[in-house]
Parts: C-alpha cells; structure tokens; sequence
C-alpha cells in the first residue's frame, strides 16, 4: 500500500478552540520543555485480510527522551500515576520506588511491549558498558482493530530509529508512531501534544504532555466543554475495542518526586473533560518527569525545589489544560486510516465540529482535502 | 439571628439542566438507595464579628447510615479514594484494611471531626455493649470563612440529633447540615445529591451520590460544561481559602471492595467535570459502600457478586453523572449566608445561569425570591 | 489504688542482649535525635470491677515533639507506612500527601484518640492564632483488657501535660504513658525505645525509634532470634485481645520524602524480628520523621539531600535493629499490672530468660525486686 | 563444560530445622496446593571469561502454573505485594487493578523478562485465538555474577519447554531455572519451596511458598533465628551485587482479591527472619494467588469466601512459616556454581552449619559428596 498523501488536519487552536487560560509554549508541545525530543516511527504496511505475523500493519513506536545526554547516567526524577491499569505498562514499579527514569520513555501497541523493551535495554546497554540492570520504561495502548497486533511489528531496528531521530522540534501529531493504529471517541486517533506555561515567583516554567489516545466513547466526546459526541458519531461503530490512553507529562519545574507526583494525578481531570470514563477495559496511565533535577551527576545537583507547595496548584491547572488540549489534537490531526480486514476509522471531520461549535474555518481549512 | 426564610432554590433539572444520559432513581437522590438514610443538623447562630469559641455559628453535621440496622454488627462493604489529601478525614486506614464500614458516615466542618467522631463512638458504643473497638468515619470541608470554625460548635447532641432523625426521603440540598459555612467556586455551595440507575443482565442498580463542596476556582465553574465562570463570578471573592470536597457514594451493585473501589475513582472524573481542579489546598476524599452485603451476619450472606467485570463500566459513568449533579445541585441550591464578620457567599444567581445557558426559566422560578 | 514501688527492670543491654551490630545513640533512644522530645502521663486510677465511665483507669498518653520550635511554623519532613491497618490513627492521609507533620505526635488508648486529637489542636491552635486547619497526629493501641477504655480518661489536661513536660533527656520506658494498658507477647508491655549511628559520608546520622507495644502471641516471642516463646508463656492468658503496635521513627538524615518512606517501610523488618506477625486484628502503624528540613521557615532551607540512594542502606538497617530492640526493651521494662475485675497483665521473668538464654545475671539484678 | 554432579543437598527438615509450628503438605512445596505445576529449564553452558551475548551461561527460567487448564479462560485471583521495589517485575498494574492472572508465572533472570514475556504471549496467544490482549506475568532477580546476563539467554523455546513439561510432583529446588546463577547472604542460592497446612471451620487449606533467592548479606543469615551469618561466612565475597527475592505464594483458601493481598503482604515478616534487610538494590516483590476462584467460566463460580476475617491470621502464619522456609532451602539445596570470569558461589557448607547449631547430621549426609 502506498502511504497516502497525509492531509494537513488543524490542531484544535488553529480552528479556534483554545483551552484553558494559561499561556502555551512556542511550540505549544511536549518539546517546549528545554531538553526533551520526541521521536516517531510509523509503521503502514499492506493492506488486505489479517494473516496473524504477515499483516496487514498499522503500528509504531514513539520515544521521548528527556535530555540529550546519557540518561542512565543523568537519570531524571520521575513518576507515575495509574488511573485505571487493564494496561501493559512495562517499568513502573522501580520508577515509583527510586522516583526515576534512567532510560527514554518508549510508547506503542500493546504487544509490541516486550520486545520494545528489550529494544530500549540494548540501546541503554550499548552507551553503558559493564552495567547490567536496566529499567526500561513502555506504555503502549492496543491497535488490533486496524493493525495485525500478533505480529509485533515493531522491532529493534524501529526501537533505535525512533530514538536515534528524535529531535527538539515541533512533535508530529496524529497518525504517527505509536498512533497509527489508536481510535478515540469512535474516530481515528493517535499522537497529540501541548504544553503551557506558569510563573512561580517570578520565573516561567513549562509542562508539556504528549498522550497516545485510544480510550473515549462516541457520543461522550467534549471539545473545551462542548457535547460534541451528542451531535456526531461515527455512521460505522462496528465494534467497540477496549480503549486506552498513555499521558506522559514532562515538566522543567524542579520538583520533588512527590510534588510531582500530585502534579501527575492532575492528568486525569484533563482526560476527564474530553468526556473520557476510563471504562473497565481502559488501561490509562501518567508518567511524568522532571527535567531540573539530574540524579547521579557529579558533583551533586541541588536545583531549587519549590518551598511554596501552594504553588503547585498552577502546575495541576497546567497538567489539565495541556492534557485536555493534548487530547483532542490527538483526534483532530488524526485522518482516516484502512486497516486490516478492511476496518476503518474515521478521521473526525472538521468541517462539522466547526458548525456545531459556531466556529469560523481558519483559511488553511480551504486549501487543502480535510473533510 | 433569625433563621432566614429559605428561598426554593430549584436543583439542576428543575432549570433544564439534564447532566448525562443515564436515568435518575425517583427522588434522584442518595436515599433511591433502598435503605440508605440521611439527617442534617444546622446549625445557625449568632452574627457579627467573630469571637473564637462564641461564634458566630455557621456549621453543622450530616449523617449518612447504609442501613437501618445496627452498622456494627452488619457492617457494609465500603472503600476510599483519595484524590487530594490536604484533609483530616478520620477512619479511613481500617475502612480500606478491612474494605468495609462499622458506623454511619459524618460530615461535617473541619475542626469538629474528631469531637463528632468521639461522640459517633458514643452513639455505636451504646448499641453494642462489650464491645471496645469501633473505627467511627468523619469526613470535613473547612466552613471558617463563614463560621467561628476554633469554636467547634459540632457537639455530641448534634451527632445524636443527626443520627436519629436521619430518614431515606429526600434529601435536603444547599444551606443544611455539614453545608451551612462552605463555598463553591465563590460562591455558596453546600449539600448536594443526584442519582443513577444501570441495568445489568436485566437487574437494575441504583448508585446514589452526596456530596459538601467547599471547592472550586470562581472562574472555572462549569455547568454541563458550559463554561458560567467565563461569564459569571461573584463581585467580592475577598478571600480565597483552602477549599475541599467530599464525595460519598452509595450503590445497591454486589460489588467486591476491589469493583467497589475502582467505582469510586470515578468520582474524580464528576469532579473535574465542573471545571475543580483540586489545588494544593483541597481536601477531595470519596468513600463509597455497597448496601448489597452485610459482613458479619449470621448465617453469612452470599450475595450475587457481578462476575462479569465489564459491567463495571456501566457503574462507573452512573458514578460520573451523579458525582457532576450532585455538585451542581450543591450549588444551585445554596443561598446567600452572611457569617462570622459579615463575610458573605452569595447564593449563585439562578436567573442569571439561566440567561448565560439561554435555558427557559421554569415556572416555580416566577413565584419566589430566586434571585 | 497506691502508685506501686516501680521496679528497676532492665533494658535489653542490660542483660546481655545485643541486637545488631550497629552502635547506638548515647541514650539508646529516640531523644538521641538532637531536637526531639518525649513526654508521658500515666493514669493509673482506682481497682476492681469495671464501671465504664468510672474506672478502674489504665492508660495515659505519650507524646513525641520532633523540636522545640513551633512544629506549625517549622513542619518536619514525615510519612507513615502501614503495616496493618485495623487502627484509628489519625493525620495519615494528609500527612502522605503533604510528606510533612504540623503537630507533635500523640500515642494513647484507642478510644481516646479523638479527644486527645481535639486537644492536640487546641494546643497548636493556641500557638498559631488566625490558623483554622490543623492535622493533628495521634496513633493507638488498645488497652481494655486492663483499662476502661470506653471512659476515655485522657483528657485535654493530660495531652497538654504530656506536651509541656516532654523533655530531652532519657525516655521512660515500660509502664508508662500511653503504654499502661498494653499487652506483649502475652506479657505486660508497653512503651520501648532504641536507637542507632550510621555514617554517611564521613557524617554521622541517628535514628531513633520508639515503640507502643501491643501485639505478638505468647509463644511466639523472639528475643535477638531466641524462640524465648517456645519455652517461657504466661500461665494465665485469660483472654487474647486484638493487638497493635505503633513504631515511631525519628531521623536526623536529610531524606526526601521518598526516600523516608523507603526507611520507614523497614520496620516491618524489625517487628517480623520479634516472632510478631501482625494478625488479623493488629493495628500496626509506622509514622517516621526527619529533623533535618523545616518546612516553611524564611528563608526556606535547602539542607543536603542523600545523593547516593544507595546509602539508605544503611538507615535500613538502623531503624530495623532499633525497632526490634525498642520492643523487646518494652517488654522487658515494663511490669506486672492489675487493671479493672482484676485483669492482671504479667511482667515477663527477668531471671527466667536469663536461664533460657544462658545469659549471666547483672548485677543489678540481684538488688532489686525483679522477678 | 559438563554438568556437574548435582550433589544430594538436604532441605532444612532433613538436617533437623523445623521452622515455625504448623503441619506442612505432603510435599512441603508449592505443588501441594493441588492442581499447582512447577517447571524449570535449566541453561548452564560454558565457563572461562565473559564475552557478552556468547556466554558463559548461567541462567534458567522457571514456569508457576496455577491449574492444568486454560488460564487465561479460567483465570485465578491474585495479588501483589512490593517489599522493594527496584526491580523489573512485569504485569503487576493490571494483576492488581483486575485482581487475577491470565498467565503462567515465570521467574528468570533479570534482563530475560521482557523475551520472556514475549515467548509467554506467544504460549497463551496460541491457546486463545483471536485474543489479542494478554498481560504476562514474569518476575526476576539479577544473575550477573555468574551469567552472561547481557546475552539474554533465555529464549523463546526456554519458556516453552519450562511451561510444558511443568509438573505436579516434587519441585526441584537450587541451582536450578530461574535459580541457576543466584546468590544469597553470600553464598549460592537459587529456588526454594515450602508449604503450610491450615484448618479452618474444618476445612484444610494448603499454602505453598516458592522463592527464587538473590538477596541477604553475608553476616546476616538466621536459619531459624540462630545467628548463622554471625558464625560462618563465604571467604572469597569478591563483590557485593545487588539482590533480590521473587517470592511466588500459591494458596487453596478461597479469598477475595483483599484477603489475598492481607495475606500476600505477611511473606515481608517471613524475610525478615532470615536476616534479610531489603537493600536498596534488592527487587523483592510478593506474587500470590488462589486456586479456588475459577474467573470468567461459565456459569460463574461462587465458592465459599471466608466470611471469618480473623481467620485470615492463620494463613498469614502459613505464609510467614512457608516463606522462611523456602528461602532456607533455597540456600541448603545449593551447589556451588563456577560462572563467568571464574566468579563462584559456593554452596553454603551444610556440615559446619550442623555443628555451629548444634544438630545431628543426618545418615544421608554421611553417604554423598555435600561438604
């Protein structure tokens, strides 16, 4: 099959929905916060009736990596938060214990798990000789609607590629990675991002959230508020799917593992506001790190940790907002893809959320094939 | 003071306001579920400056009882969620050891919890001869904007009064028992309840939810996600305090306290829904019990447990949409209290929701003081 | 009832036994931490039969203070871990999710916890005008067996007094303070405490423990791994009660809050060390503090951090050994008490595990009237 | 190199060690609980230097069946309990959030797990087409000392074989599976296995303990609470690695997910009298389960649940006893194992422990090769 020439599908500021009430980054993305890169392989390959290990394919892997460096080495503080765990998510134990990451994060389809980590251990080992415990970090959420998931199609050379090419710029959304093969709400999903920004005396620091959507029903769906999923559903709900959605959350507020830890459970008021219910077969999870504080350097960081808790609060708002927002770029750059067997998920259509909503199409909407 | 003459505020359907799409149980209220009781002691005296120990008085206490036996002796199943722990509920380490409840379940102001959970020991001792160990449960929001809240104005005859007079019909909403000193989103909140029923495999289940808010940013109420506070704060939040919300939810499924658990953090996903974002200084704790077994009894009873673990989704929206109108409801129906220092929460303007949500005013509005 | 001649039973050390092989503070207890405070009130009140309300009284309060300062003002870097929780202790979910304690601890009998929390606050509150939250901490253990506990006989005077005479010098241990009622291993035990010096770094660090011992089966007991329980059990356990212990950590170690919950979650070591195995209906709680980081003080303080998170090793170590040792020395000081209808708890036979462990008498032994 | 001659070492019962007073099964192992199957492969090739991915090889896999049928149709309730959590444990989010096992158990080295748990999908899958979700479950501690760990060598057809020829008899304990390149207080260790017998309502209820044991210092071993490690340590502990202990507890009693997990969290108590501390380093998780609660069959199963809480206690002295014992078998059946580099661990010298504690050697003893 041949990759389709991929529509130029707005975000959600670009049709005039904007979230919250906080600032964003430059980029409005997970790689406004100093350091971090993201990274993409997409897997689209054949199409045609499932063969269990042949295709067709519909997957991929995404890496984030908090800084450029040796991450074994400079770990970053990091944690997670579960809200609800019919999920694969390989790592979490250790880094709740020693509230660190010591390798990139990895996401992708559910089965693609285990050989992702033992890709990313490889990886980590390589740039660390004589070292012989590794906790690689990997979320993933199930693409078998579209994707022939037995085949874990994503292998080691994918793994280094997705690390090896991540970069500082702006994040692919969409169709993307990890996201190939994602529904949300009924409609095609896959990778989103965005970012805001808060002061805390007198200095901005920046989160950004990327998330990797395949969780929400139909008709719950909400844009900043708005019942979109009682006006437009999908005509071909054929099956519904345990869903899932993976939120990662980078922040270069200096916080404490705890700290952060409280920030983190914010994530889930953003996936709330999309109208998502963490349905039993949703396996939903938040990882989140710290870019200010390095652990294990030499000689010792001491970075200023926030005294003032209260002044957490501005990050919780600022979790929510980018994870709402995250969440619904992750749907609205999101096309339409074929899968295997013939099954589709649509990309939401623009045009329609624009008049329900009352928005004015942005001029781009014009000059280009968006539904 | 004079106790005002309560205005009849309407609850968030009376105005056209219809928060998801599950049914509600007939009195879309706690007490739908068979058995469950509840009873509010108010507690209103005094005005003028505050005097710590005399008042004024703007406190009081609910009671909330599964059953209408003795608890101790047939304790319920029950659980906790915790979403932000800035709060001193009481009794929550046993309830989760031991998945159940023993005692009714108090709210009340903060610093009166641990006189009403002495005096709740009181109440169950005196049913229960012999026996010398009971784990009482106290849930709070801080009233000291509006109340002498050092003063501890919750005795041991206001928990008696509020445990006996407890009934399973309506329940009374805003202004009343624990309600009295608290605020939501600026503005006055108190108790509010709402119900739902779900039906699996044809036997339909009634989960009802109650709940204080004292919590809430003024700009980011939302009703049904309309954003109001975008259009509609209060002219005189002098003060922004810690706020707080407890959220109690009850249900007749046959749960085990695992399902019943990942019921209750649901509850989060309400809450977000109404724009809070549990800041630093909100204390947001949700308990929930199950009616359908009673532990202890004698021969054991074997209810039917839900064995088909998916049915749970179904629970968790019912625990959703009724967490979201309850905290509606608490707000809709609060009136404006003057407190300690003349300090002031005003009840939200009905009239003017109605005209931001372009929502028909009812007819009962007409003939009474809804502002 | 006279106040008995108290006998000058030994301490572990005393008679030859040495858990560990860590040394200890200079005390061998927990006011070895620089800072820290321990204060008792033992209420031994009237004989006979039990008239609930009235007596006969076996209980008190003990109360630890992490400074001198006001713990308000300068909160401690704290965290708890349960071990079992059928217990009433109240303050842990606040305290978990702030990672700090605002008020002096408190340990008392179960039933009056609440009071002595209600006190406890007006203790601080009268510290800390204009202040209308407060989470005070108080943990239990149940002494009805001797005591009547539904009289609740600590009052607001006996918390105040245990706070305001706490001092620190050498902590009283055995039949005192919240430790009058309480039974071990079948034996009268109560209050225990030990304490340890590890080196980090160059820098020497203490840790502390204190221990409320209500817990462990007869036979099971273990003295440094001796199976003393196999050939030494009192000949008259009427009665087994639910039992509990509550294990209280002090550390001058500069830990996040991670890294002391890590800490803390070693007593579970100590305890399992003494043949205890927490049964179904012991309420065993750990509540660990570090004096090293005030928290809200001006300007904030930025102490060293553990670095190398492989040195809580170390700590580890010290808080098991000093756990085990800090309950064994509750055993052995405390002695033999009549308590209401004549329930008589046993001080353990000195001379009787001298023999069973072939230990030589000190000579203090032989001068006063231990058993 | 040639496989040794295993010599016959003896479990602790056999040199005279009865640890803890309840009756064992038959068998004393986990294969008592009925319907349990152990299997273990065993990879011991080469010797001479490390040369990575080449060998030499000193590693295995071991396979926890808990019923001969299919499991992911007739999955079990489980739990979890983290001691210590640095370690890489896979599958335990969704084992607690859904409270079962789909899958075998499999215990191996460390950076086997994530081949491991591929080779697992790949078994289950098979068995269950047109699934496409499993959630594997695999434990693990780090057998670099000896093993060519980077090599993974482990491989798919390692875990089948270790699935398939799992058996009910006798489990094989030591050097053996996942046991191969372990180490413990020093000297070499590996799997080890015990069972308890409890009566409760007069029904017997089997749990059996197995432990792959990678953890404990030299100076610390208790065998029963005598001070081993005091007396008798290796000469030759080149280097201190990082440990850890997998403990697997197997249980027939019908619990519910809480009870198990109560139950589960009591093995802490029975590593602790070993004289293990849990260091940093050392990945210590609990995994249990129940065998009777078939979940997902139809029509559904509803043993009887122990509505007697309190007897819970005696399971929790069952896996105390049983989790002692099996980490002191997993030391006595030992053999030392020359592996990478010439590393060794020695077989901890059973003779001198005979004589240190004072025991009889048993006629076997006389008769084979056991130092």
């Amino acid at each position: 099959m041949q990759t389709p020439v991929k529509p130029n599908r707005p975000r959600a500021r670009e049709i005039g929905v904007q979230i919250g009430v906080l600032p964003t980054g430059k980029l409005n993305g997970m790689t406004d916060v100093p350091g971090v890169k993201v990274g993409h392989v997409t897997r689209i390959v054949g199409e045609g009736p499932l063969s269990p290990g042949n295709g067709p394919i519909r997957t991929g892997v995404t890496a984030i990596l908090p800084h450029d460096g040796n991450i074994f080495c400079e770990k970053v503080t990091a944690t997670a938060h579960i809200i609800n765990a019919f999920g694969k998510s390989i790592g979490l134990p250790q880094l709740l214990e020693l509230g660190n990451i010591e390798t990139p994060i990895l996401l992708t389809g559910t089965l693609n798990v285990w050989t992702a980590a033992d890709a990313l251990v490889d990886y980590v080992s390589a740039q660390n000789p004589g070292v012989y415990s590794f906790n690689p970090i990997v979320g993933e959420c199930n693409d078998s609607f579209l994707n022939d998931i037995l085949g874990r199609h994503v292998q080691r050379e994918h793994v280094f590629e997705a690390l090896e090419t991540a970069s500082h710029t702006n994040v692919e959304e969409g169709v993307v990675g990890a996201g190939v093969g994602m529904t949300g709400f009924g409609w095609k999903a896959g990778i989103g991002t965005a970012s805001r920004v808060v002061q805390v005396d007198g200095t901005a620091y920046t989160t950004g959230v990327l998330v990797l959507t395949n969780t929400g029903g139909a008709s719950d769906l909400r844009i900043d508020g708005f019942p979109i999923g009682e006006h437009l559903t999908p005509e071909d709900i054929s099956e519904e799917r345990p869903g899932s959605i993976m939120i990662i959350v980078a922040t270069d507020a200096p916080l404490s593992h705890r700290q952060l830890t409280r920030v983190a459970r914010r994530a889930t008021f953003g996936l709330a506001r999309t109208g998502a219910i963490a349905s039993h077969g949703s396996g939903d999870f938040v990882i989140a790190f710290s870019t200010a504080n390095r652990i294990g350097v030499s000689p010792p960081e001491s970075p200023p940790i926030f005294h003032d808790e209260g002044a957490l609060s501005f990050l919780f708002r600022a979790v929510i907002e980018a994870t709402e927002e995250s969440i619904i770029n992750s749907l609205l750059k999101a096309h339409t893809v074929v899968g295997r067997d013939g099954n589709t998920r649509h990309g939401i259509p623009i045009r329609r959320i624009l008049e329900i909503m009352e928005l004015q199409p942005p001029e781009a909407l014009s000059t280009n094939n968006i539904s």
